[in-house]
């Protein structure tokens, strides 16, 4: 239909970084398909708040798909691996999910070309994170090239843009776009390992990135943490 | 363990083409992981043949991993649209799944990554082939220039090889393999839109390079089609 808005799959995991990703796609005009993967994650609260964040954001469609990665195991985050608690130490933890950012966008890519999109958005930063190799910016880049050869579009001389506005932001700053965006952080969910009664823990490595951002942001967390550090 | 083989991680269709390329993974030395995805494909009779194959090779393990791909819609394969039967013309067919061997070779890399194997087997070839995208030599090669950047191995200096044996081979070829081989082609599947009793249509594309494989090679083709050309 002429006029309408053109389609930006967005990966949407529920928590922060993905939903001022998202939100930034909106503010810039695009209709969003949400895509979330119910993985076997061990932090299956995400999933909830990823249905709210999709809602809180108007989303067009919003897709939950299963994708059993703990038949492969190696990962704490799908396995009975305890998540570390000690703080982000050099190197990739265990929480890391092998090839999990290259699975994800290539299902975006799926979709983008089933739903005749050109326009994926992730919300992987490179500053404040753990250390996974498909977060950094060599990533993005092999990606957009893959999408450019793999694709009905691509061959066609159309093309896909995989769009991480959040990359050279720091966990404060996507605190502070959060703000600028009216987004309710509250809705996200961050923790790997979820305490009872729907609390983060407050020690795992994504629990202590959110909690600096808001600290180092100036800005009040609405986050209910089992341990404060 | 010091004189285990490697692990190769092969995807298996349960096609002709993919059973050959496992059964050269397999002569080359290596202990096979074979992996099929049901992605709600209309020709789920080839995860039954993807069984047996996966049997027959001695593959250490084999998972039939869920992925539903007609979430996503737009393929022939996957939707309520119709497997055209006029014989195999130009431009990329509606059989073509969005994305899928990004998404499958994605896969193959999280499995590799988590078993710590650096060898992918994919049956793509570009030759006899339906004019998709992602079986040409160029998505191959930049699948391989992600997969050293997206990784633990890659960031790690070890890097992955995706290995596609019949890239460069005929169907006459692929056929000749498997007698060489002396594997068995009636335990593998082609057909996109099976008859009913489990026969191959014989009119679909895939239907169409299986049955020109196996006259154009001279060998006798145990499949029953349903309609013979």
């Amino acid at each position: 239909m002429a006029g309408s808005p053109s389609i930006a799959i967005t990966l949407l995991s529920g928590g922060l970084d993905s939903m001022v990703a998202a939100a930034l796609a909106r503010e810039r005009g695009f209709a969003l398909f949400a895509l979330t993967v119910d993985y076997s994650q061990r932090h299956r609260v995400e999933l909830e708040s990823a249905a709210w964040v999709a809602a809180a954001l108007g989303a067009e469609r919003h897709v939950i798909l299963s994708l059993d990665l703990s038949a492969f195991g190696g990962s704490a985050l799908t396995d009975d691996i305890a998540v570390p608690k000690e703080g982000i130490g050099p190197g990739i933890p265990v929480t890391y999910v092998p090839a999990r950012n290259t699975v994800f966008l290539s299902l975006a890519l799926a979709w983008a070309e089933a739903a005749g999109a050109l326009d994926i958005f992730i919300g992987v930063n490179a500053v404040d994170y753990s250390g996974y190799p498909d977060c950094r910016p060599a990533f993005l880049e092999a990606f957009g090239r893959l999408a450019a050869v793999a694709t009905k579009a691509g061959v066609e001389g159309r093309g896909f843009a995989v769009h991480a506005p959040l990359l050279e932001m720091s966990k404060a700053d996507i605190v502070r776009e959060a703000a600028r965006l009216g987004l309710d952080p509250g809705l996200s969910w961050s923790c790997y390992d979820p305490a009872p009664g729907r609390r983060h823990c407050g020690e795992c490595d994504s629990c202590r990135l959110r909690a600096r951002g808001f600290v180092e942001a100036g800005l009040a967390d609405p986050t209910d943490y089992a341990a404060a550090l």
